[in-house]
């Protein structure tokens, strides 16, 4: 699981600070979450291949999240992309992409499909046999959805010598692996947990991104293994967050605690700061394993 | 006057190619002309003055020419701004900029006008004391205009020396300057050009982009200080004119000959050429002083 930060800033992009954008690697899949002004620029810049993207999901309306979609999908069209486009966001995304490319009289030469969000209730919206996501509902001025990515455990691992050992026919292999019992050739009953491994332990990732301190998400996100949590302020100016519905970097860290993740990653830095340790710093006081986001930075786990 | 590119590259943004965007700063406004994503990012880059925009005037809806204006429209929200804004362009774009800013539940704080354009005729857009703007109709693949700017003349320079001389009372000195002949204290006539000097010529500037080889717009752009027009192509590639509806270097300089500009600023280069010298040089063999746009460079006359 590797996740690419294109942008991790709150409000407007500068020079340097890219509003929020970021890459999910997850068993082959390539998902982009939200798509903030640029990111098509970011996403060039760190080489990242157009069209290995097919899903795209955006948490809300906010223009730091999705103004660069109608470019992206415009570059896509120029590029002669044929692959399909699925798109999750909020009830209206739909109207306004495709109004702006009526507008220009651009029509795409690939499928583009939009999968409109409403529920205020978490909604599973994209699964296959590897992996499945789910919304988190957030808490923001505006309607929003965090997305849970969950891997789904491998086959599990043949354990080759003992199978052969316990003369299992070859033909019984894969479905073995599915887990299942089998008869060995002399026509006794072989339990799969002795001829077998666990495979990898699966990983998940849950993106929270804009929110207010809600830790009601928290029984959803138990035990995930990454957890990206806005952290738009330091405590010192909490009582920006009732008016703007943001989070501190304390508030991410304890809702990390309480969902027992294993790493926290903050990001969606207000441009105020100059200093983004004091984020690290101030959540390593609720919750040791933090990382910071960066603009261009690569995380794997 | 003065001009800065942000942007002059075709169709899709790349980390070193912004697409159309350039400030035009005449008589004291600053005058922002087409604004493609990212622009907001190249404003800051080129240290211009967020508070001194007032007037932003959009060619056409293709996403090249103003997928950056959502965000800077939202960006000056969030700075507080308290100025009008202008905005000139296509019909339509109200209603995608309002749309966009409803689904983020984000109203201006400042007053947002727009002045929609669907003559195909040239129409006077915007005249103050000091300048005058006028659209340019051109030939693209959706309705776009460019834009003329021209300065107003200034008053006359008065020759103070002569006009002591020929005994004229100081209180005539303003109307001298306006151009009236006045009598002087002995009850002589005295004619305006004896006191006074010419001002400083006009300047003015055409703005055309997109738009294939237009002869039509050549009376209006008769004698124009400066004229941009858009070079997509070489001529080895005129083929991709007719359907994409674009110019080559050879027939932006036609137009600039024809017209007797002073001088051609080519730009909204294709990204299929690596070396930008070869739109000067396709160019000069028909009209001798071209400039070639690049992002980032100012150019002063």
């Amino acid at each position: 699981m590797k996740i690419t930060i294109l942008g991790c800033h709150s409000a407007t992009p500068t020079v340097s600070q890219h509003p929020t954008a970021q890459v999910l690697e997850m068993k082959g899949h390539l998902f982009l979450i939200d798509c903030g002004e640029g990111t098509q620029t970011q996403l060039r810049k760190y080489r990242i291949k157009f069209s290995r993207i097919k899903h795209i999901f955006i948490s809300h309306l906010h223009g730091d999240h999705f103004f660069g979609l109608p470019g992206l999908i415009s570059t896509f069209l120029l590029l002669g992309r044929e692959a399909e486009l699925h798109i999750y966001g909020p009830k209206g995304i739909k109207e306004a992409i495709l109004l702006l490319l009526k507008l220009g009289k651009t029509y795409t030469n690939y499928p583009l499909y939009f999968h409109e969000l409403e529920d205020t209730s978490s909604q599973m919206i994209f699964e296959d046999e590897k992996v499945s996501v789910e919304t988190i509902p957030l808490d923001h001025r505006i309607y929003t959805n965090g997305f849970l990515f969950k891997e789904k455990p491998d086959d599990r691992k043949l354990n080759v010598e003992e199978a052969r050992k316990l003369n299992i026919d070859l033909s019984y292999y894969n479905k073995i692996k599915q887990g299942f019992d089998v008869e060995n050739k002399d026509g006794k009953l072989i339990a799969n947990k002795d001829i077998t491994f666990d495979p990898p332990p699966t990983k998940s990732y849950a993106y929270c991104s804009d929110t207010a301190y809600n830790p009601q998400m928290v029984p959803q996100i138990e035990n995930t293994t990454v957890l990206y949590h806005e952290s738009t302020f330091l405590e010192e100016h909490h009582h920006l967050c009732d008016k703007t519905k943001h989070s501190t970097a304390k508030e991410a860290a304890v809702i990390a605690k309480k969902a027992k993740v294993e790493t926290l990653i903050l990001g969606h830095y207000s441009g105020r700061y100059g200093n983004l340790e004091l984020f690290r710093k101030e959540a390593q006081e609720v919750f040791e394993n933090v990382e910071l986001a960066e603009d261009g930075k690569h995380f794997s786990f």
